[in-house]
């Protein structure tokens, strides 16, 4: 067993315009850090939080990164303890999965620390146990692409069963955060409880068609496909310059647009690095000229999860 | 211009389980075939409708197979007449796209007959106009299938959108068709016309998992994405031993089960040509157990579309 261990888990679009709540891929370049040491106090502790304007709690029962670890030493070394240092790379509250990446970097980590050598499956079943805290439900549709990389299906919630899709090299994506937060909480509650028939069918048959363009890569079937009947209408209207975003990207020759997460992040996807690059520059330029700042992650869809840094 | 030409239209599962209204695919070996003659009236008339104990109506107005050959017609020989001998090879009322079979053999037929030399797009747009009369709505499930051959996504409606999604030669089909009717149009009455979200995330799940399986070969994916919430709970309860029929499926070692339109037509998919007919025998024997009939076809979930008979 080693004194600690640091592990990066990074951050990831989610939903992905037609998979609500079913879809998510991890982002190259950007993600938390954290470090895990044993603590003569059982139990889990937060000794830092570091990289966040934002305020981020230090309480064990209120940060995401804590409840996966605490149930991995309830699970496979009880009565010990172990603190975190935690490094946000991840804006809290924007949409790209910041919660689920201290989730998963904890997890990882402790696991490594303590040596119990867990599945993806395990992991991913007690970084669960964050995402409840933070979204007050169960979804993994960041922390997977975040625990595993790449471009994640979750088939089915009952039981948890997800699936990789093998997205090829040149499908790239540019993410534009604006200054804004949206609390995940607070953006459900503002979505529908209920959809119309004719909407189940066209977010059906986006899905699938999103996810067969990846698979054959066709990136004008992943465009076409790229359409949000369900969560956009509900949430468009808080995010910055939405219309104008979406508007740059297009004219900059990106496949589609979107909201990633619960926003205010929204994402475009590209055929070529330089395409994302350029959806990035114009996006980021419609924000600015209402007089917003933003952050900008430009990263090919397949790019990996969590790992132990050595 | 030939003196008459006949085509052959395949006969087709739609919704497959989680792809309601957007997935369908072609069977092997069971159609319909409609003979195209020029006529001195004027528009379409039916001659002869052979080879169905159910009624089919005569009327052009009534009859799937016309309303695509008046709108061809109207747009490319206006003023001529064409009449049309139908030989059923699929039951009316099945839920295996007899009506959708009829089309699109009349407007192929009819087609090549006029040397109108549509696209396969163009003659799907045509094939629509008697699907609206079977169904009062626009869906192109079976259509497509039945047009194009192999399994089709319908991406979007509007426009429509279809795209065919490269099934490998390893996946068969199981269908039993027991001897009750149900009409298209009645069976989309009872459906909710609303659906929970959660629901939606279910459906939005496996639609994407079944097409992911298919495009990767991944025969335990297919399987567990073969669920529908949606019109199954509303419409198994009009399918003679549903449940029986699905066990037996299971127990012979199908990968999943469910109802091939609206009913009562149920299939099963197999990863071989034996374990298809494997299901397909141990679905018609624990229908035939309740004292019901019922016809059987076993087909590769790839079979060709329609065609022009030499």
């Amino acid at each position: 067993m080693q004194g600690e261990v640091t592990a990066f888990a990074p951050a990831s679009v989610s939903n992905v315009s037609c998979g609500f709540d079913i879809m998510g891929f991890a982002l190259r370049g950007a993600g938390d850090r954290v470090t895990a040491r044993l603590s003569a106090l059982p139990g889990v502790q937060i000794r830092s939080i570091r990289g966040s304007s934002s305020e981020v709690p230090r309480d064990p029962a209120a940060n995401t990164a804590c409840p996966p670890v605490a149930a991995l030493l309830a699970r496979c070394a009880p009565g010990r303890g172990i603190e975190l240092d935690i490094r946000k790379g991840v804006p809290v509250g924007g949409g790209i999965g910041s919660s689920a990446a201290s989730a998963v970097a904890a997890v990882v980590a402790a696991d490594a620390l303590l040596g119990t050598r867990l599945t993806e499956g395990e992991l991913l079943e007690l970084a669960v146990e964050g995402e409840k805290l933070a979204s007050g439900a169960v979804h993994v549709d960041n922390l997977a692409p975040s625990l595993m990389g790449g471009f994640i299906l979750v088939r089915g919630y009952n039981p948890i069963d997800v699936v990789r899709v093998a997205v090829g090299p040149s499908f790239w994506c540019a993410v534009v955060s604006p200054d804004v937060e949206i609390r995940t909480e607070e953006a459900r509650k503002i979505l529908p409880r209920t959809v119309p028939l004719r909407d189940v069918v066209a977010q059906t048959g986006n899905a699938a068609g999103l996810v067969a363009g990846l698979l054959t890569g066709d990136g004008s079937l992943v465009g076409r496909s790229l359409i949000d009947v369900i969560a956009e209408p509900a949430r468009r209207h808080l995010i910055p310059a939405y219309d104008a975003m979406g508007d740059a990207a297009r004219e900059a020759g990106a496949l589609g647009y979107g909201i990633s997460g619960s926003g205010p992040s929204v994402f475009a996807l590209a055929s070529s690095e330089e395409g994302a690059a350029r959806a990035a520059g114009a996006m980021a330029r419609a924000l600015r000229n209402t007089g917003r700042e933003c952050a900008v992650i430009v990263s090919p869809v397949h790019a990996p999860g969590a790992s132990v840094i050595p």
